[in-house]
Parts: structure tokens; C-alpha cells; sequence
């Protein structure tokens, strides 16, 4: 998901009233939570809405909700098997299928015939088949009296198991996710695409319309969308379900729901763990994201081609500064916090008051708090001894754990070693997608630059990664030399196992040989005192919470499948209303308003065809839907189950919607179906696609 | 001027850069300021702009701008007297010379010949023609050793004396004036006009398009302009100096001006002023024009004609309403006060270091914060010791204090009475625009009932008010038997001097007669225990910054010419950038955006002509210069001298403009000459207007 950010919160923020466990008040429930599937909020729908979902159309939503693994969602909207996403969600897939000479992510891509799609290197897709609760399994790993950091790796232990039988006796993707911050665990089954071929991108002035200032606001004029199909065996797969096509799109006032992935929210996070995000975690991480950014814009300026190969690291870089630095201001605001820490406060005395919730859950709250004290001391350490670069060094990571890894048995790894995980990891690992020497080795320097800086010469880290030289000069030499460009070598490697690894004169190789022990002792670190602790806590408190409440609300986000709604619905803003949406004729004023300056510019076609287009049709809207990042892509569906809209990022007043929903401004940003329909039909000359997404 | 405001005020308001009296900094000067002209801003212009305008320049303009004497602000526009200003400035009017019949508010009018221009039946406008410093004569009418209040007198009766003479010898409306709270006295003669006729007005649907949600903010999408012609002795005027007209319209990054009469600024008020305000004026205000807008709503929801009837009055308090909150919200801003806390603090300490400036000027400060506590024991009896109603009840106490007062030496009478103030008093008085009975009855009863609940049924107000009856019966038998509708009847009483409003029997004149010296006790404690203090006060803070800084600021507004620079020129706005103007496009998008539901709803001609329209014209835009309300109307003028934009409002951001001045997001709104001139000829075809403004 994206969006802009300045300064200071928009004031309907500082007014909140998120209220997330306490859903049992008199007045009628916010249109609040992303809920996973086994729990829908059927019971919020029909007190609002009047509107209860059965479950055939439950579960035909849920089987044309898909998931992009390099972070994203989209859904089945065709028989067979194309699917829709955003165009920011493609881009990493464009910028790899472009090069010096075609540039689809500027250009845009159009498939005339299914002969012309284009197959995508390294992309999954994800559709969740099966939820099993695994909760009790997990738990019964505990033994009575075992240490905490033993406790963990018995958890991690019983996870690997249960992914690696199912995965045996499914050949399913099995992934068991971890809800409520370990009050729940659950056996998530997915059926598995590999390949995926782009059908459609518009050009990326149009898909971004505004740019980095637009991003994250409203109104809004953007076709951030693109299409792609899904094939096995070299044919375009029936689509296990699909969402059938609304031409008008969503209308003001009308319940819609959102099937999608967020990626995180923090929202049942406790105070202190907010603290810290506060005042040290996130101000620190957009230091680090703001030096990586310049350092790619000055690699951009150096000419067009550089600024071609920077693009998908700027737009994300940029996109991640502005959405955090909205969360951060959220934490910032002082209403929120006390808002927070008047809810923990009620919900600690709920506790203590009962002498057998003390006694279980009463001591997880301080112990988390003097945790982030703990954690705090190698924070630096923690967010600086990394690898560094783009994708080459973490490739050499890669294969040098995986032989490592695969070695030991399989509850004992590195948990993205284990057997369930393998085959999706290699996919990734011997993806042929360009990789830009050049970029890397302007990345790798500056990133062990700022270590020397920031961690000092002296640092083990720093020492093995530097061994003396200076940073540019390691960087040279590793990313000039490395032949892991190649996905052949990678794969020789890998496949070679720990002998040919061990004996690799690959620079890359070497170098991380020699740092990776200090990388796993921070890690070891991590997880035998902090994460340890946070999980155990965090079954606590989720236990507390289920004995306190109930089922009553939901998990934070965590990357799987959830549902949300609300209804489509302008807000109050900056001393008037935004409406619930915009038309073509609010791209055009915004166009012509800056005088067609960048990144306010329209493709030649929009300014060509302008007169066949319907410039009052909707373009993109705003529903009360709760979602956050990783719901990119995700469809907007009305009651009937047909698709109205297409999400692709919250407006500036939900960036604190990572630790709290607030209903009044907070808004969910889509692409209206009229809208892509009329410039599929009249700007592209889509017709195959339209009759497609039609049914005819 | 109009403006719409919502709860809080937006970030950009936090990031306070005002700086009135320190402006001497190193950086450059912001475009601050509402320069009066016989100090203007050049040094400024030249250090920011390049651009020094002569003598020349300074006195076309000057004789271009006109005051609208009903509050707002206009300018000639064509050599035969055409007067540009908004629809809502000329909205009083336009409500007058409507009926039941005939709406010109909701239709809008146009004469296509000049023997169709419709006669306003009360409307003064005047220009500046010459000012003279009179500081020196004022302040020698102050003898050492003085009472406070025994020196107001002798001040204004030196200024009656000032402007009587001036009237005698030059036949010329004469005010003195009051700049710097005392600081200086001017003489402004004005040449005024009261032959005032409608030439054209667009429907109110268009003039104020997005209603009191969009009012004072931006992007804006209003035509709100009207075009009067000024007559003398039945004829069009040669105007005394006009504005060209600059069809294409202000551009992005340009300088302009604006010439207009700013109403009340309140930047050099102290902080203890500011105190009040906050704490109680301004609440105490806001809470009696919310009242007085229910009753008002209430009257119009009778009946299509009570709307229209109420119509004028219902724009005026939603106005004023959403200004007000925007500046109490602006002073509710810690970051403001503590702004103009630390100001005061050094300014102080600037005059306390010098034993002179001390000894004459250091009393100021605690004397006017003292004098607060003692303002607000009797707030409540100034605020709500009203005569009520809507016209009738004023006109019925100008009658009775005229007769009263006239007998009087000039130096002796209530300020408005003064003899160079009559003529233009009695214009107003003898008005026969129309009176709505049943409106002004229910004003009437509600201001009473509202004074009763407030002062208590035993404050000498109420019970002369109502003598032992209740409101709604005071009001009825006042209202419904009243002969003053009537202007005939009102000047044979000024006429028939005090004999016949002695022996009146009209129930409103018998009632005035029995409230009037309760409204004249609390009116002279005023003035002998405040107003006082405040200008002994003031003229001591004038005099100590003149000493301190030069004549290097300008003083508050006074509804006196006043001349503000800047850029045309967007800003950072809820997560984005506003750009600097909006286009027809943007009209048409969001009346689409709302389902051209009210007040987002067209005039018809605005769909049936649509296609005729060049969409990417520019509607509204912005410029950094600095205004506030009675701004309304005022040209916007390019370095040539052009006319290229005429002010409508200010955007939300610029409501704390009443007590700073903050660049980054402070905007005046203007209508663009371009998208007038295109609605003039291709939805209004009113090619005589164009070719009349074009000089052809």
C-alpha cells in the first residue's frame, strides 16, 4: 500500500475513538477489524447492516482472494484465472521483465492475445484453501518448567512439524500463523501458482497519478492497477473461484467488503512496546530509510538508465518513509497514547482483580515493559549488522545458511529453512530477474558506510565486513567480482551442498562466510531473550484477553487473509468534506491545475483520447473499510459478491491505523471498476479484456 | 469574506512563522502585511521581488479601489464606471431588489443594456482619495494631567472637529482614522457614491458552489463575482481610474497585489487581550450566533419564501460562525500563544531596559491586563443588552438617538452622530429595501428570551424590555404594529426632530425610548472605564514600537485601504500539495464527486452548456497575500497593474491570520479572470460586459 505524509497529523486524527476489545458498548460498533475467515464479524454486519453473509459466499470470497508474496494482494477475476492487483504491486515484477531497451514499468504492458503475456520471473501467488486451529498442539510443546528460550524453540519445533506433515500429505503450501501474538496458532493451506504472465499495466504516470505527494491522500486520481493470469503446466488455469465484474462500480452509502492481506498492525501491542516503537525503533528506521534513499537518488541522477534501475527501490523507499512517518506522528499525538494507556489500564485491572488471571497473565505486562529496556541496549546493533546492498549479498546469505541449515534436522533450523518453506525460497533464490551491479555496489557501500559510523570501526561486525579496507573498496570488490549474478551459479551452489559452498572463491561467498557468525549471534540473542519473552507474554495476554472478551475482536495483521467492511463514504476534511469519490474530471483539473508539471503529467493517450472518455465517471473512492499495508491490491466486493473496486492505499488519516481505527477519517482508497472499465475500453483498447472480465 | 472550518486546525498552522515587528532578520521577509498606502511595503518588494512601483502605480490603484460600505471590498473595472466585486459582497443588495416573485439571490441577474441595470436601494461605495497624518492635532487635544475618560472625549471631539472641517471645505466624505491602536490618527476623504446599479450577479448555486462546507477553503470552485455600475445625476460615471483587464488570468509563481479594505486584524492586541478573546469572548459570541442561526433555520424551514427572506442572514452567520471558530481554534493553539507570549516578552523587556521608554510607556502592558478582569464582570450585560431583531428594532434606536444627539455640539454626541457622518447615515436610514416582519419578530422574541435567560428576569434591560411580559407577546405587539417600514414615516420623524419622537405612539419608537438609557449606562461605562484605558494604553504600545522599530510594520485592520503582495503560489495541504488554482475541470468533478447533490448541485446552464466550455481554464487560484474579512471583493493585481483575480475568501488555514501571519500555508482565494471571462461569454453571453472590460 502507499501514500504521502507531511509533517502533522490531519486534526479529525486527534479525535479518536478506536476502541478495540471494548466492543460490547451501547453505541453501534465502528466499522472496525480485519477479520481472519474462521471468525467473521457477522454479528457487527447484521446489527449495521442488516447483512449476513452465508457461507457459500464466505467461501467463494475467500477462494478468489490471492496473495503476492513479494507483498500484496489480488483476486480471481476472470474463469480463467486472471487476476487483479495494483500496478505498485506489479512493479517489481515489471521492473524485471524490463530492460535498457523496454521499460514496461514507464511504458506500461498490453497482452492482445494470451501468445503476447508476458511470464513474470520470480512471482507466487497464494489462494488460501484451508484454516485448521492448531493452537492446542503448539501449547502441549511447552513443557512445565522449561527455560523460555527452550519453550521458544519448542514452539518453533512443533510449527515446523505440523507445516512439514501437512505439506507430506497435502503437497499444499502449509504455513502455521501465529494470531493474537501467540494466543492463537492456526495451519494456513495454500494452493501455490508459480506462473504468473503480466496481461496488463497502464503507464506509470497514470497508475501513480501525484506521485509521492499524492501517495497516501484523497481525493485521489490514480489507475494503480494491473493484470495478470495465472497458468499450470503451461495453460491458463480455471480459476478455483472468481469474483464476478461490476461495471458501475460502488456507489455512495453501499456496504462493500475488502478480502485481502495485511501486512501489520500493532494494535495489541501494550503501551511500553508502543514507547519504544515511539522513541527509538521508528525514528531510528527512518533515519536509515532516509539515507538509503538519498543515496539511491544521487545513483538515479547519474542518467536515465540508472533512474530505470532505481525506480522500484525509490518508489518503495519512499513509500515506506511516508507511511511511517504518519504512524510515527499517530504515536506522536498525545490523545492517542493516553488513549492507549487508559485502555490498558482497565484492562490490567480486569485482571488483577480476579485472583486466578493475576496469578496466570498478571506479571506478562511488566515483563514486556522491561524488555524494551533490554532490547533497547543493541537496537543499533540490531538494525546496522546487516548485509547490506540490494539482493546480492542477501543472495550469498542465502546459500550459504540454506546448506547449513538443511543439514540439521528440521525443528532445529533457522525457521525460513524449514522444509515447508524450501521450495518457495529456491523459487526466489534462482530467480533470473535482472540484477543491477552497479546499484548494488553504490548501496553496499553506503550501507557499510553508515555501520562504520554508526557502530564504530571497532565492532565485530564492521570488522569482519570491512577487514581493514574501506567501504568502497569492499564494495567493489565483492559486487564486481561475484558471479552470483547467475542463477546457474546459485543453483550449482546450493546443490553442490556444504562442500561446494565451503570451497567457493565467489568474493560474495567468502565475505559472508566470514560475517555470518556475527549475524547469528545477534540473532541468537534476539531470539533467546527478546523474542522469547515477547511470545510468552503475548500468549498470556492473549489468553487473558480470550478469558476476559472472548472471540470479540480480532488478531493484529500478519499477512494472511482477512475481511473487512464498511461502507463507501466521504469524510470530514481540512475544513470541508472529500467525497466518497472522484471522476476523470478531478484528474484533469489536477493535471491542468500544476500545469501538467511531473509527477502530474498524463500519458499522451489521456490527452489524445480525452474527448471519447465519460470524464464524469468515478475513478477511484473511499470506503470506511479497515486496512493497512499488504492490502494493496485487494478487491472491494459488494453484497451480491461481485468485484466494485480495486484497493490501493489509505488516505493520510489512517497512517495511524496501525495502532488504532477511527472511524470518522479514516478511509480505505480504491480504484472504481467504472473507472478501469471505461479506460480499458476508450483509452486502450481493451476490448478482449473487458469481454473477459464481462463473461462473455 | 467566507470561509468554512472544521474542529482542529490543520498541521500546517502549527508551524507558526509569524513575525510582525521583527523584521529586520536575515532571512527574507514572508509577503506579510496589510500596508496602508501611505507606507508601502516597498524595501520589501524590492528585496523579494525585484519590483519598485512608482508613484504612479501606487495612485491608479488606489483610485481603482472601492469600498463597499454594506463590508467589502471592489474596484472599477472599465472607464465608465463597471465595479467588480463578489456575488456574496453584493448579496445584501441582490436580497433588497428581490420579491416573492423575483429571486435575484438564487437566479442571478444581467442587464444586457444599460437602461435594464437595477437601482440598489442603499448602497454607499467610496474612494480614497487622500490622506493626511493628523496624529499631532489628536494628541494635542490631550492636556496633561486629563482623566482617562475626560481625554477620550477630547480625542474624538478633536477628530469630529478634524473631519467637520474637512467635510466644509471639501465637500468629501471625511473619516478620521484610527492605525496602530492609537498610535496615529489619518484623515482619509473619500469620494462617495450612492447611485449604485446591478449590472449582472450568476445564479447563488454557482457563486457559492460547495456551500458553508467548502466556504474558506481551497480548492474552490466559485464564480463569485457581480458587476455593479456607478451613476451620478442619473448618469454613468467616467470612473476615477480603473483597472484593465487581464483575460488570461494570474500565473502560477507570479506577483501580485491586492487592494482592499481588510476589516479587523487583531496581531498587535496583547496577550492579555488575546486571553480574553480565547477564554471568553470569543466562546461567549460563537455561543449567541449558533443560537441566533437555529431560530434563523427554524423561520426558514416555514416556507420557500421565509428561505428566501432569510436567506441573506442565514450566509452571513454560517460565515461568520465558521471564521470565528477558526480564529478561536487558532488561539486554542499552544503553539500561537506561547508565539505571541515570547513577542511580548522581549518587546517588554526591549522598553524596560531603557529607563525613558520605561518610565513613559512601561504601564501599558499590566494596566491593559487589568483592565480585562474588570471588562469581563460585565460582559455578559454588553453581549446580551441588545435591541434584537434584524432591522426595525436598530432603525427605531438610530431615530430615537438622532433627534437626541443632533441637538448636541458636534464634539459632545455619540461618535456616530457626528455631523460628517449624517448624510450617510440617513442614506442608509430612509433605505427602502424591504423589511420581513414575521422574521424580524421572531428574531426579536428569541434575542429577548435569550437576554431573559441570561441577564435574569430582574436586570434593568429585561424588565424595561419586557415589562412584566413575555417575549414572544413584546415581540409581536412591537413588530406587528410598527409603522417603520415605512421610510416615509422614519424621516418625517427625523424630521419633526425630538418633539415628534417624543410624542410618537409607534410601539417600537415607545419601546426604544424606555430601553434607551440602560443601553446608554452600559455604553458609557464603556467607554469611561475601558475604551479609555485601552487607547491611552494603545497610543503608549504605538508610540513605544515606533521608538523601538521604526515605521517598519503596519498597523491592525480597520476597514480602511490597505495593500498586501505575495505569489500566486500552492501549498503543502493534508498529506499533499494544493496546487495554485483549480479549473472548470474541477467544477465539474466535484459536483460529479457529490452526485450534484446540494450544495455541490449546477445551475442549469452549467450542464446544457457544458460542451461549449474550455474545461482546462483556470476557475479559482491562490496568492500568499495577506487579507482577512472585508478583503471580499478585492482585486487581484498583476505588476502591470492589471486586474488578473478578484479575492473571495481566505482558505481554512488562513483563519489564525486574525492574529499571525504564517506563509507556509496562509492563502487568499480569487476567482480567476480567465474562468470569468469564459462564463461570461459562453455561459451568460454577455459580450457587452466583455467588450465593455476589454475596452473595446
Amino acid at each position: 500500500m502507499k501514500g504521502c505524509w507531511k509533517k502533522t497529523l490531519p486534526g479529525a486524527v486527534l479525535a479518536l475513538v478506536a476502541s478495540l476489545w471494548i466492543a460490547t458498548s451501547n453505541s453501534i460498533r465502528a466499522d472496525e477489524g480485519m477479520w481472519t475467515l474462521d471468525n467473521p464479524p457477522t454479528k457487527y454486519l447484521k446489527e449495521r447492516y442488516g447483512f449476513e453473509p452465508d457461507s457459500a459466499w464466505l467461501k467463494n470470497v475467500q477462494l478468489s482472494a490471492v496473495r503476492f508474496n513479494d507483498g500484496g494482494s489480488g483476486s480471481f477475476v476472470s474463469a480463467e484465472g486472471l487476476v487483479l492487483t495494483n500496478h505498485h504491486v506489479a512493479r517489481g515484477q515489471l521492473q524485471k521483465v524490463s530492460s535498457p531497451k523496454k521499460d514496461y514499468c514507464k511504458d506500461g504492458f498490453h497482452a492482445r492475445t494470451t501468445a503476447e503475456e508476458l511470464r513474470c520471473p520470480d512471482l507466487e501467488l497464494n489462494v488460501l484453501v484451508s484454516m485448521e486451529n492448531v493452537t492446542d498442539k503448539v501449547f502441549a510443546s511447552v513443557k512445565p518448567g522449561m527455560a523460555e528460550k527452550d519453550a521458544l524453540k519448542a514452539r518453533k519445533a512443533a510449527m515446523a512439524k505440523i507445516e512439514k506433515e501437512s505439506l507430506d500429505s497435502t503437497g499444499m503450501r502449509s504455513d502455521v500463523v501465529t494470531l493474537y501474538h501467540g494466543g492463537e496458532y492456526w495451519l494456513y493451506r495454500y494452493k501455490k501458482y508459480t506462473d504468473i504472465r503480466l496481461v496488463f499495466a497502464p503507464e506509470e504516470q497514470i497508475a501513480f497519478f501525484g506521485g509521492d505527494p499524492d501517495n497516501f491522500t484523497f481525493p485521489r486520481h490514480d489507475l494503480d492497477m494491473a493484470i495478470f493470469r495465472v497458468y499450470e503446466k503451461d495453460k491458463a488455469i480455471k480459476s478455483p473461484a472468481f469474483l464476478k465484474w461490476n461495471p458501475k462500480g460502488a456507489a455512495d452509502g453501499e456496504l462493500v467488503f475488502v478480502l485481502g492481506h495485511p501486512g501489520r498492525t500493532d494494535r495489541l501491542q501494550i503501551h511500553s512496546q508502543l514507547e519504544m516503537q515511539r522513541d527509538h525503533e521508528l525514528p531510528l528506521k527512518l533515519k536509515i530509510l532516509k539515507r538509503t534513499l538519498a543515496t539511491s537518488y544521487s545513483y538515479a541522477k547519474r542518467g536515465s538508465e540508472e533512474a530505470r534501475e532505481a525506480g522500484d527501490r525509490l518508489r518503495g523507499l519512499e513509500n515506506t518513509i511516508k507511511a511511517w512517518e504518519g504512524e510515527l506522528q499517530g504515536l506522536m499525538t498525545p490523545q492517542l497514547m493516553a488513549k492507549k494507556a487508559q485502555e490498558e489500564k482497565e484492562f490490567i485491572k480486569l485482571v488483577s482483580d480476579k485472583p486466578e488471571w493475576r496469578e496466570a497473565y498478571g506479571d506478562a505486562w511488566p515483563r514486556l515493559s522491561n524488555l524494551q529496556k533490554q532490547k533497547l541496549q543493541r537496537l543499533r546493533q540490531i538494525l546496522f549488522r546487516k548485509p547490506g546492498g540490494l539482493r546480492l549479498p542477501a543472495i550469498a546469505l542465502q546459500i550459504v545458511r540454506y546448506v547449513a541449515e538443511v543439514k540439521k534436522p528440521d525443528g532445529e533450523r533457522l525457521e525460513e529453512y524449514h522444509d515447508s518453506q524450501l521450495e518457495s525460497l529456491r523459487f526466489k533464490l534462482y530467480s533470473p530477474a535482472p540484477i543491477y551491479r552497479a546499484f548494488e555496489e553504490v548501496l553496499l557501500a553506503d550501507s557499510l558506510k553508515y555501520a562504520v559510523e554508526e557502530l564504530g570501526p571497532g565492532d565485530p561486525f564492521v570488522k569482519e565486513a570491512l577487514g581493514g579496507k574501506s567501504p568502497e573498496q569492499v564494495a567493489k570488490e565483492l559486487i564486481s567480482e561475484t558471479k552470483l549474478t547467475d542463477p546457474k551459479v546459485r543453483k550449482n551452489l546450493v546443490d553442490g551442498a556444504e562442500e561446494a559452498v565451503k570451497v567457493s572463491t565467489d568474493p560474495l561467498i567468502v565475505w559472508i562466510r566470514k560475517i555470518d557468525p556475527v549475524l547469528r549471534e545477534i540473532r541468537k540473542w534476539q531470539e533467546d531473550n527478546i523474542e522469547s519473552v515477547e511470545v510468552a507474554c503475548g500468549e498470556k495476554i492473549g489468553k487473558a484477553r480470550f478469558a476476559a472478551f472472548g472471540k470479540s475482536a480480532y488478531p493484529d495483521a500478519t499477512f494472511t487473509l482477512r475481511i473487512a467492511y464498511g461502507a463507501v463514504k466521504g469524510y470530514p476534511m481540512n475544513g470541508t468534506r472529500a467525497p466518497s469519490k472522484t471522476t476523470y474530471h478531478g484528474l484533469f483539473d489536477r493535471a491542468c491545475s500544476f500545469d501538467f508539471k511531473q509527477p502530474f503529467d498524463l500519458p499522451q493517450r489521456y490527452i489524445d483520447r480525452k474527448d471519447k472518455l465519460d470524464l464524469s465517471v468515478g475513478l477511484n473512492f473511499v470506503c470506511t473499510c479497515d486496512i493497512i499495508g499488504g492490502n494493496s491490491g485487494s478487491p472491494v466486493i459488494n453484497k451480491a459478491g461481485e468485484i466494485v473496486g480495486l484497493i490501493f492505499d489509505g488516505n493520510i488519516e489512517s497512517l495511524p491505523g496501525r495502532y488504532v481505527f477511527e472511524e470518522e477519517a479514516n478511509r480505505a482508497v480504491a480504484v472504481h471498476t467504472a473507472g478501469m472499465s471505461e479506460a480499458l475500453r476508450k483509452l486502450y483498447d481493451a476490448e478482449a479484456i473487458m469481454n473477459e472480465l464481462l463473461g462473455k
